[in-house]
């Protein structure tokens, strides 16, 4: 890798506009990387005019983050092909449900040498049962190694260039610098595990886990029980990873993509909040879904149901007794104040 | 171990009055302990009426955890010798300060057998620099082996038998079971580990790092900061007790006693809110005592006075960069705004 490394970042929302942010000023100031750096912004129209156009003279994205410069060195382009074509890194970061038709665009078209990152969190679907992590699907349908980047980082706080930590899963020793080097920054710190799927597991998992801190605040039960069902919560996430993704340490939940995520996905988010109406309300998580997020969907409850569904083929429900009951909670076999009864025998506790 | 076991609990605080409901209850329904438990209470007044005889007549401590019965089998007793002379458990809940003194009343007049079980959190200073753990000044001087119990365990929600989990850390594996059994309930789970010493440390360690959440609080900077600042935290309570108290597991900090006690205590508790107050006011740790704690000393600030201490001492402060700020911080040497300074170039980061 002596040539001077391409990035291409895939996706412009929240997340990936703040990204953008630290990418561009690190491709301009490191000479390993090419100052130039590629954005994929999906076109649409912001008062008749077109927000890569936007992009590209007021180096701000006012649609999904307004208020915050792009540094003038990330370019936007509406067509995905056209921005990874010559990339030597990619960096992906749109909603899920976009990864397949990206990657269908983009096949045989890319550097065959190029590396991914992914930052999407969230399960897919496999054909004839079980979940699929993103980072493999990119991984497979482009033929290139994908790592993956999963922390405590509110886009947001992010932006406004508050001090945290994050989490790079890289098996690659040779590409771990390279990706930790374009995303690192004095306020954004980086460590890099080689454990990257347990790192990808902990994006998808905390936020079961995060319903069940949601129910255990609508009950009232108080900060005692919160620790336990996140403490249960966690010690879940790695029995999952251990069961499923055999081969990662114990260390990797230590990380900012295991605990850390985890205690601000229980305090904050949206999660959390809309699982607590859904015991204050009596509501369906439908129903909240639309009028808490605009019938946007809650992660939380669609990732225990595919987990429960892995779990129940499997036959392994009982080694998952928290988070099983929040998807019965979830889909209205339980009652929320069920919880804590289908936790007093924890396997934890044996 | 075949007769039955006599349990004894020194100390009646509201703690200890918690777990006197608990023990009495366990005592009282499980053959292989004696159904007399004795409670060495400190005897006050409380309107002219000694605190013992309330407590033996109403079966509730008035003081100290009013609103909640103890089972009617626990024994109030003014002699702290009258109480534990024969007890086969030992279970210590008392303010650390008293312990020298508990000691040399007990020494040589309890059973040889005994164990203890010390539920104190918090260090000793050791004569000639360093910190030393009540359990080991319990077991040194009065020659028996003590185990540990920890966990996020706040008082009132456990009486209130709100569900919770805790641990205990013991060497012993013929004494565990017993210790297990005395404590156990439907609502309040026990974990036993052996790793003791980790067990002890996190019960005094994580009220240093409360107080660097209780800064970032103050100083407004965000989710995923704070998040950072209690992950930063715990990876320095395992390298200390990795440094000073060697040989210990890492499964033990995703116990009660680690993750879960620190994030009941960075999100609740006295020492985050006092933190957080030093930061808006510009008081003083001293002023915020006598204003907020009726003069009672700070947990965090004095334990991160002794741990800087030991770390001054042994030229390893640069290990311990977040330890290290909040003690700085809390005696004036840096600002608190200083503190991410601090942990930019954290070892974690390295």
């Amino acid at each position: 890798m002596a040539e001077k490394k391409r990035v291409c970042i895939i996706g412009s929302g929240n997340w990936g506009s703040a990204i953008a942010k630290i990418v561009g000023k690190n491709a301009r100031e490191l000479p390993q990387f090419e100052e130039r750096v590629t954005m994929y912004v999906y076109e649409e129209l912001i008062d008749g005019k077109k927000l890569t156009e936007i992009i590209n003279e007021t180096h701000e994205n006012v649609k999904y983050l307004p208020g915050h410069k792009i540094p003038e060195n990330v370019i936007a382009v509406p067509d995905v092909l056209d921005a990874a074509r010559d990339a030597d890194i990619l960096i992906f970061v749109v909603p899920h449900q976009f990864i397949h038709r990206i990657c269908s665009s983009l096949l045989g078209k890319i550097k065959s040498t190029a590396v991914g990152l992914s930052l999407i969190k969230g399960f897919d679907k496999r054909e004839g049962g079980g979940i699929e992590l993103i980072s493999h699907i990119i991984a497979k349908e482009l033929k290139i190694p994908v790592s993956v980047l999963m922390g405590a980082n509110l886009a947001s706080e992010v932006a406004d260039e508050k001090f945290c930590e994050t989490t790079i899963g890289c098996k690659d020793k040779l590409v771990a610098p390279f990706l930790r080097d374009i995303i690192q920054t004095s306020y954004f710190r980086v460590v890099v595990v080689d454990d990257a799927d347990a790192v990808e597991c902990c994006g998808a998992l905390k936020n079961i886990v995060a319903c069940g801190a949601g129910f255990v605040d609508g009950l009232g039960l108080g900060d005692n029980t919160k620790a336990a069902v996140i403490r249960l919560g966690l010690m879940e996430m790695i029995t999952f990873v251990n069961v499923f993704f055999p081969g990662g340490q114990l260390s990797t939940f230590f990380e900012s993509c295991g605990v850390a995520d985890l205690i601000t996905t229980c305090y904050g988010g949206r999660n959390r909040k809309v699982s607590e109406a859904f015991v204050r309300t009596g509501k369906s998580i439908a129903e909240l879904e639309t009028e808490m997020l605009n019938g946007q969907k809650l992660q939380g409850p669609f990732t225990a149901e595919e987990v429960n569904y892995m779990l129940k083929l499997k036959d392994m429900e009982g080694k998952f007794p928290l988070f099983t009951a929040i998807h019965r909670i979830c889909v209205g076999e339980l009652k929320p104040s069920d919880l804590i009864d289908c936790i007093r025998s924890h396997p934890e506790h044996m």
